[in-house]
């Protein structure tokens, strides 16, 4: 039998939180026997839960109990002083004392940025963590950051999100040179922010294994143009969800219509295989589980609205990170192109291209 | 038989132009004969585009020739300086020497927002245009603005955009007191970058025929939340083709699916009205046509990519906003609206809400 992979559960983060929490953990132990669970929260709520549970047991859970709790309508830097017993910040404590392989949260995406950065501390050469996370497009799958963790980002920081992007596409998707784009709102040099046009500009000189394309547009993200897209946290933000939406409404309206005619009725009946495999492909809760990239610890943020199943994703996720080696890998590749980094930082500095 | 609507069109702006938009001038003005274009470009192709069309013919079309025309990759500075006979700038100057009551293009956007705003001038009150259009959501449509004229946004002009998004989805979706939103990152008041922060207060203070009900996420723009939803022009180019690159996605993986069995295959033949009454629900063409609101003219942005059928929409908005005398509607309330803003900015002075 594998090692034993042990994950540490913030199980009072979420709406549906903690029983989606503990169900997710339910479902993920089915999946993967070999986890063990760390589960930080309330003693009083969890316990019956837990109870409650298929496969959850003694031998495979501990309940760390608290109280306390980071709301999500808490400002980081007040849950930073004043979570200090939270289940949020228990939690990466534990991967931090190594006592777990990874956190998952579904909590306060800000608190649990500040936290873990405070916890796990970040990998040399990166100054800020970007949240990544992979999703279906038309080639394949693709995966993007940041998704939310930095609203406002200069061009070093998304120089360094690249570079973050492009090894986690490597490692994960096991791709030899990742295509790599910068998000904006035209493919053209001159296009968009300054931050932008001077981080492609960089990216330009960067002796990387990948492939900078350049510029990629809001509908190049499905269309999977490109591995890794790069943006700071506020368009990746807006981009994710407004693609989520419109699964929603594309999805609903499909239903509307299947419902309208006796035909139609029949013609669902018989394409109904063919519809769930759509429905399947595009489920988002199989891309739950955003990754923390750039910190010296793993951790993965659920989405806050997610089910067991999405939430089990995330687990999911954190599992293979620890099983992988992905942070030594992740470790010993930015160390290189840190130093590679630097020399363009130089190269930067002469002002020749 | 009602007055003539007399619209110039820039007959070299988008990728399959001119035949893209001759062929949508035909079917424009097959809907609505009252229609009269000017039409602006290379006269040598368009003679034989236009003779081979079916319904455009001497006494409802006239060939305005130019050389010359704004390509794609221009910067707006240069097209300004070096396109002042230019197919754009001359339909523009159209509009503004009262020859035409609109104009349409589906050439560079950037271009026509700034060749707009100096031949038609902006509104008093307004510092720069908006782009604005509707979208198919869960609860009908909604209006978003702006989708890509300003990338760099202040408070003032969220403000701005959110004042006459209101005007318009109150005149064109007619609608008594419209819900409006401001796109951000998480509903909660402290989220987002300052400039959002800053527009949310402004508003919540301003006495308009509009309920202001916050911020709104990416996943709120298709879930139909708020009618108008208020943006800058990075976020929102980004929103939007997210959106639509989703659309494409599912219309593919659905297509595909349908062809993978002979049950699914019959199950098409059995739906087949149904999904395309989905298919027609969210069709980008049905909402091509987007709005440069904030002039003192009307100004209508095609998508660079669409076809005929889009175009002729584009032309259908423009028509439809000069004969329901949309321009002097928004003028009035712009200058009512305008001193309340005034007031408003006075009370933001004192520092107390």
């Amino acid at each position: 039998m594998a090692p034993e992979t042990i994950i540490a559960l913030d199980a009072m983060g979420g709406d549906n939180a903690p029983a989606m929490v503990v169900r997710g953990a339910d479902i993920a132990v089915e999946r993967m026997p070999d986890l063990f669970f760390k589960i930080v929260g309330n003693e009083q709520l969890l316990k019956p839960l837990i109870g409650g549970s298929k496969y959850l047991k003694s031998s495979n859970c501990l309940v760390i109990h608290t109280d306390q709790k980071v709301e999500d309508s808490e400002k980081p830097s007040v849950a930073l002083r004043s979570g200090k017993d939270s289940s949020m910040r228990l939690a990466i404590d534990l991967v931090a004392n190594q006592e777990a392989h990874g956190v998952v949260s579904a909590g306060n995406t800000g608190a649990l940025m500040v936290m873990s950065k405070l916890g796990l501390r970040m990998c040399p050469g990166i100054d800020r963590p970007a949240i990544a996370s992979f999703f279906p497009t038309l080639k394949g799958e693709s995966c993007m950051l940041d998704l939310g963790a930095n609203i406002e980002c200069d061009s070093g920081n998304l120089v360094q999100f690249a570079v973050m992007g492009q090894i986690f596409a490597r490692l994960v998707l096991n791709l030899k040179r990742p295509t790599v784009g910068l998000l904006n709102v035209g493919s053209e040099e001159q296009k968009g922010h300054e931050e932008l046009r001077e981080a492609s500009a960089i990216l330009r000189q960067i002796d990387l294994p990948m492939e900078f394309i350049g510029f990629v547009e809001g509908d190049d993200i499905t269309a999977g143009t490109v591995d890794v897209i790069v943006t700071d946290g506020f368009s990746g933000n807006i981009a994710l969800k407004a693609a989520e939406g419109t699964s929603r409404m594309f999805t609903f309206f499909l239903k509307e219509a299947f419902g309208s005619s006796i035909y139609s009725k029949i013609g669902y009946a018989l394409s109904k295989t063919a519809i769930n495999q759509v429905r399947e492909r595009m489920d988002p809760r199989k891309y739950n589980g955003a990754v923390f990239l750039g910190l010296n610890g793993i951790a993965v943020k659920s989405h806050g609205s997610t089910d067991s199943f999405g939430f089990a994703n995330a687990i999911g996720v954190a599992a293979d990170m620890s099983k992988y080696g992905f942070l030594d890998k992740v470790k010993d590749e930015l160390r290189i192109l840190h130093a590679e980094g630097e020399a363009s930082e130089k190269l930067r500095g002469t002002g020749d291209a």
